[in-house]
């Protein structure tokens, strides 16, 4: 590396700075926030959930609310029972519904975990509600979207709301503010390779 | 909804199931993965984050290395902090070039936090190496990549490493067991919404 090499590198990070420092200087907002994490590929739920643990850093109260059984069970709930008086944990969902084929139970659940989430996200003092799988529920429709686009509207200010799960319903990308969608490039699963505590689990 | 479409429903699971458990009993191999979280999405580092969460929860030891500043710092930090005997975290990064504007500082710094996660990566008691923004280091070519490669390949057998940023090198791609591009559809601060606690840090 040259010293003038050095001199062009750092012109062009200047440059670069200046160009961050204006970008950043024009936000000002503060305000809650509708989440969507969708796509077929991995990290929708467990994005949501490194969400939850900036929250409770900033000893801040979180809601979660399991839509669907088995998403986020053993390993998480560990490191959230450390942290009781922030965090609210709701395993409603009873399981995919390949696994139970009752389909009246299944929307009795997951009713049952939409009323859960809506005290959630109306409460002021939870500041982060994460509805973990419900674009699942919502494309089943066992619970209605017009109620949980009604209930995000009516939120409170400084609320943020994560919505998690494949196939999110275009009317709540529309409502969304940060849509972010994981694609899978590649998956170990297609080499044999089984389920893992830490990584699937 | 009739009987009769409660049928064809419970029909309709009931195969569901059958195809997935035959799928997930093919499933026996168990190893650690190399991951990659790339696009230029949001939830790379996040999701990285979660599956520390999970690993904690398994009381499994984890290793984390920033290869820049303030990707994560203040929220999961308190939250890891809980858990002393099983996180190590080395926040090696200097902050982004552009904010820097030392090129010399800047290789000294990513070279230095390469150091510190080779050896967690060989270390067989740390079983997920967390290598937060390694690929903008690979992309600015600021540690070697025949030696990350290496590294990797010389990894005990049980040990996961996630690796994540933008713009991951083809060859990484390539070594990876699981990759994941994270997306961006829709994003706040295109409409003057400030970085804000729980979300962006």
């Amino acid at each position: 590396m040259t010293a003038q090499d050095d001199d062009r590198h750092n012109e062009k990070m200047k440059k670069k700075k200046a160009v961050r420092d204006k970008i950043m200087s024009g936000k000002t907002v503060e305000k809650g926030l509708i989440i969507v994490h969708t796509g077929k590929g991995k990290g929708k739920s467990t994005a949501a959930m490194g969400m939850v643990c900036r929250t409770i850093g900033h000893n801040m109260k979180v809601g979660i609310i399991q839509f669907i059984k088995g998403a986020w069970a053993t390993g998480e709930k560990q490191v959230f029972d450390a942290f009781p008086h922030l965090v609210t944990m709701q395993a409603m969902g009873e399981g995919f519904t390949w696994e139970t084929q009752d389909k009246a139970r299944d929307i009795a659940a997951a009713m049952k975990a939409w009323e859960a989430a809506k005290a959630m996200i109306l409460d002021p003092e939870i500041r982060l509600v994460v509805c973990d799988e419900i674009n699942v529920a919502l494309r089943y429709d066992y619970i209605p979207l017009a109620d949980v686009l009604e209930t995000l509207a009516a939120r409170p200010e400084n609320s943020h709301v994560v919505l998690t799960g494949r196939n999110a319903a275009e009317e709540l990308i529309e409502a969304a503010d940060l849509v972010t969608e994981m694609t899978l490039l590649k998956h170990p699963f297609r080499s044999g390779v089984k389920a893992q505590a830490g990584i699937e689990f």
